[in-house]
């Protein structure tokens, strides 16, 4: 079952070009993975990194960027999990702009990892119910 | 021929980890890419964006993140272009830290867009026999 | 009368120091300032840039940071208008964190401009009302 | 006697109004601040960050925008230290655009800290007579 994230695209993300600079995409991807915690395992990501010392860096990505997004438009994110292993967390994302048109998709690969090491760590256990009832296919 | 970039990682690149935020590393490449355009064909991206108003938006990434990138770091970022078509075209990226450690590896397909309109047109006759000097499987 | 923003503060506004980057907060007081337009003016900040072409640009910043801002924080941001003339625009901001300590405070000059030519332009009248509303000493 | 540095201004720091968001202007401030360590105190900001574990967060700033800067714009900053204190450093920016426009001025008070604590601490002995050397009234 994924997770809704709904967020405004703002003036800062705008290029140029007049439509949103993708790595602030990526940007605002990492701002919808921040959110998904609390939704997924009832854990904040500031309880996880600040108190815990436990993080999830990206080390691997792959995303279409379908149609552009504008200053003002509303991006309805989903997030799910496609993938729980030992150390490693895979995410699936889709971005809908107000119009319900896809403009962004992403998988990306996480691994779970000391924060003051960044050393590889296996997923906690208390973590695991929540990411598994996100878990599709 | 790959082209060639060095660029320090500066302290508004990392994170609370230490390591450079990954959305920060897309804007890194930007940069390369930016630069790839004066030595690649002999036309600064500036130029091409301010005056000719073309511009080569990402529509497509996959990335792998082999190793953090550290505050201090020097990046040897080396850029080719892996396809040419009408419109699209492919660039291939790889960081090296000052260790000759690969960090970063990405493919990125950008398409050639009238900057005012954001629609697709083909890339300008001038720019292909430097973007085809730069070519490799 | 000031308006209240409330905003969390994400991962990417931290830095090495594990405090919020201070350029990162100056992009903050930017979110706040879009959305005051529309509680002030009834009128949100990209209805005013993408289709009336108006914007407010800032020519003068002072500002004190009085706290570090850490992730995970909450902050309640006051703005006010501080002077309207007839291009100028001035405003204060005051942000608190979720322990009711202040952690920033600034004042800022604005000017009214065409989007298009960057030009200086009065304040629409229609703007003058909402804004007065808000105006402190 | 000011320290001088040169930088480009790239894609990632124009906005919609095709000028350099205000926040970014700061941040390359701060690339300008990294880099006037080595000149002024022949030490890196990394190896004072890094292995030293002191830092120079900023603790207020005024700063005036006098004309914009623009895509492909290189701006010449120049750096000086206006007082140097117990634990505060002042530090004082011009920067100037490729036509030796002024577009940018700012006076910035910094403040030695323990980067792990965030605590106040002196200035080091050893960085005082290089900081001295570009003092400027």
């Amino acid at each position: 079952m994924a997770v809704t994230v709904k967020r405004n695209i703002g003036f800062s993300m705008i290029d140029m070009a007049n439509v949103a600079y993708y790595p602030r995409i990526f940007d605002l991807a990492h701002h919808v993975f921040e959110e998904a915690w609390s939704v997924m395992c009832d854990v904040t990501y500031p309880e996880l990194v600040n108190t815990r010392r436990v993080g999830f860096p990206v080390v691997s990505v792959s995303s279409t960027f379908l149609a552009p997004l504008r200053y003002g438009d509303t991006v309805t994110a989903t997030v799910s999990i496609v993938s729980v292993g030992t150390s490693s967390l895979g995410w699936r994302y889709a971005f809908n702009n107000q119009d319900g048109t896809v403009v962004w998709r992403s998988e990306q690969m996480t691994v779970c990892v000391d924060m003051d090491s960044m050393k590889k760590q296996p997923i906690p256990d208390d973590l695991r119910p929540g990411l598994a009832q996100h878990l599709e296919a």
